[in-house]
């Protein structure tokens, strides 16, 4: 059966940088190895005033066809994969569409357009949705291109400031891929909850706490689900794992479950026993407490281990490497997580073709999902064209004053007149309201 | 190849009815007429205060569920189309799992959710992706539930109010299906349009001229996508067509535009020639102008042929039953339409198994989609089993005084404290708000 997945990626990032260490800490009278070492980020990458999801979307996209050398009538489907839309009926992809269409010959007027939402993990699904539709033999030998952009802000002050940022990536899926293969397998985790909602309004309503167990509760059942269809769940079968990234802290604490979860009844939890014994089962314990307990110890006791290290290490580190300078970008953070795992193992040296991711993405509300993915030959080429990190360093460092200023910009109920403080170049920009309240942008040379 | 398409369908009505020649037409000081006759639309169900686009959605999956003997297991994948979301992360099919998993044993933690919105061709888009995930095996044998449901207001006074209207249609996908098989070639029309949209609001912007003319264009767009695509669109060949239908008004317009379409370079054009002439060609025209005023002329005439009357009584007519008692229901508008045809098609006692609908979609902003649909041995009895007549007669009427009143209930932004106007039996509410603002759900005995 002939492959199909994700042939090519191209990641926007907002143009704005907040230093959470020396800028925010400060202003929020924190400690900020709170931000540094607890949350595992160091800065924000917020839009500037003529950004916004269609435009980071449509910047990302028009750079990954130019790339690709495609034309619009190579492309059969555009899903747009967001929490930060701002209408409620027409979906950004027409939007997108309409910029790219300022730029290339030809229009969009045969492909799909969609949009989807389920908090974070929309953008998985409608790379699923996409790799189904090409699956199902309905793409008349077109490519779909799946975009997730978010403007993830919190309420001034909310405890989920720190993790705010914006960006999107854009991908192509397509048959034979150039980056990777999805797996057919595919595990779920679902459940109705109330941990991080919006109702009615912009910015989120957030238990924290509930949200991570919810994090962790959803990933063990998608974890489960996706081993009962068959999938592989033995950890030195991945060479990187991208996990949903709300913040680099959220995946040190799920990764150390999900490692103790793969392991057991391998040899790796047979090699481990002599050094921190093995894992406790709930038939050996006449009190659940006292067997949570026992988890609790053995699993601390397993990320002190070695193993655990140079796992964690190899597969998981290096897909923060992103998230960490630009915060979280909701439905564009475990592509962001898998395409920063990817150029480091590059980076690397690393021989990946024709082996084995492991993604693992989620959305609060609440949804996991478990899939696989094989590298694809070529996908050097395709992650060494990502110039991502040069994004990331040639931000536009803003000071807290600032800050405060582009966060009322990006609020839609705040009045703001305020000029950019960057100068847009070769790029889509958002420059203005037409007459029935429409967002309209153009095209900067 | 074992077919795939819609298994059963089960559909929900608001429970108010507001009558538009008898309680609306005067309040506006209005004919009557311009609302029966112009628009085609005698009535809207309207949500009674205990009623959402939740409710509705879980209370017609509850009872598509129970009828098809199916619990939670048996379910992968629940997608809801609507425009009318609360929320901006979460999805509303998280509500509906949670409204099912009161009264079904077993839960939905396993099944993919999702919401889609593209204006009201979302409901046809959630069909196509469960028609895709089937297809490309992902299913592991389970079906999905794919449900459109919306509370279609607009601002009072907005020349759109009298198509007011609110429902779910809920639709179980699988193989071997019991209702239609769909077809694989789909036509796309599709534009970044500002016909109708809402722009962080709750009732759209309307520029209705516009969006009459977006929806004829896009449709013609979308047949000849349909046509390149190895679709057949003789007008003989099809039992019934669905449209979308925002007011049976207009399909009476597209109606007629698209037998044009269809029966060019036809013997159903050679044998209206000696009436009617032949369509004009615009290779015979040196002013555009000039031919657009004889397309113009012949399409007149050819609305007034026999031929085309008989086409239209059987294959539109029937479509719009639903419709014109309860008005737009934006996402299950074409929905309600295809169940509408199939039930007067039943009542006649018309052979349709094996038989084929033309299924026309529309969403503004804009989209249309053109699929067809083959109809099942044993469309009959699940066609049999729906109540919507039922409900449209059992409807509590509203004056216009309560009319208001409940306009506020729904308005998001409106404060109000009014009693419902009938009584819950057996069915899902809403009963109040979460501490995170979330709207809450409990089942009424």
């Amino acid at each position: 059966m002939t492959e199909v997945g994700i042939d090519g990626i191209e990641i926007w990032a907002g143009k704005l940088e907040l230093d959470l260490a020396e800028t925010f800490a400060p202003a929020q009278d924190d400690d900020p190895g709170k931000y540094t070492k607890g949350l595992g980020l160091y800065s924000s990458s917020l839009p500037d005033v003529y950004e916004d999801i269609v435009t980071m979307a449509a910047n990302a996209s028009k750079r990954l066809l130019e790339r690709k050398g495609l034309t619009p009538d190579d492309i059969g489907r555009i899903d747009v994969a967001t929490e930060s839309s701002f209408d409620k009926s027409k979906p950004i992809s027409t939007y997108v569409a309409g910029c790219l269409e300022q730029t290339f010959e030809g229009d969009f007027h045969h492909a799909n357009k969609g949009e989807r939402k389920f908090a974070c993990v929309s953008g998985t699904q409608a790379l699923d949705d996409a790799y189904n539709w090409i699956r199902a033999g309905r793409n008349r030998g077109r490519k779909a291109l799946v975009i997730a952009t978010d403007t993830a802000l919190y309420e001034r002050d909310d405890p989920g400031e720190a993790t705010q940022g914006a960006g999107a990536v854009a991908m192509l899926i397509d048959e034979d891929p150039d980056v990777t293969a999805l797996s057919d397998a595919q595990g779920f985790g679902s459940a109705d909850e109330t941990d991080f909602l919006k109702p009615n309004q912009q910015f989120p309503s957030v238990d924290g706490k509930r949200s991570m167990q919810v994090y962790l509760a959803r990933m063990r059942e998608a974890m489960m689900d996706f081993e009962r269809n068959g999938g592989d769940t033995h950890p030195d079968n991945f060479e990187l794992i991208p996990f949903h990234t709300p913040f680099p802290g959220m995946v040190r604490k799920a990764a150390v479950l999900g490692y103790r979860h793969c392991i057991r009844d391998t040899e790796i939890e047979d090699e481990l026993a002599e050094e921190i014994g093995r894992q406790p089962r709930p038939e050996a314990f006449d009190d659940e407490e006292e067997y949570l307990d026992a988890v609790k110890e053995y699993t601390e006791a397993l990320g002190e281990t070695d193993a655990y290290a140079d796992w964690y290490e190899r597969t998981v580190q290096p897909t923060l490497a992103i998230s960490e300078q630009v915060g979280n970008w909701y439905t564009g953070s475990v592509h962001i997580a898998r395409a920063a795992g990817l150029a480091e193992a590059l980076e690397e040296g690393r021989e990946l073709s024709g082996r084995d991711l492991l993604v693992a993405s989620y959305g609060s509300g609440a949804q996991a999902e478990i899939h696989a993915e094989t590298v694809q030959p070529g996908w050097e080429d395709e992650i060494a064209q990502l110039n991502i990190q040069e994004q990331i360093e040639s931000r536009e460092p803003i000071d807290f004053e600032q800050y405060e200023a582009i966060h009322d910009v990006h609020n839609h109920d705040a009045e703001t007149d305020m000029e950019p403080l960057t100068t847009p170049e070769g790029e889509f920009v958002f420059d203005g309201w037409g007459r029935m309240g429409e967002r309209k942008y153009t095209y900067v040379e």
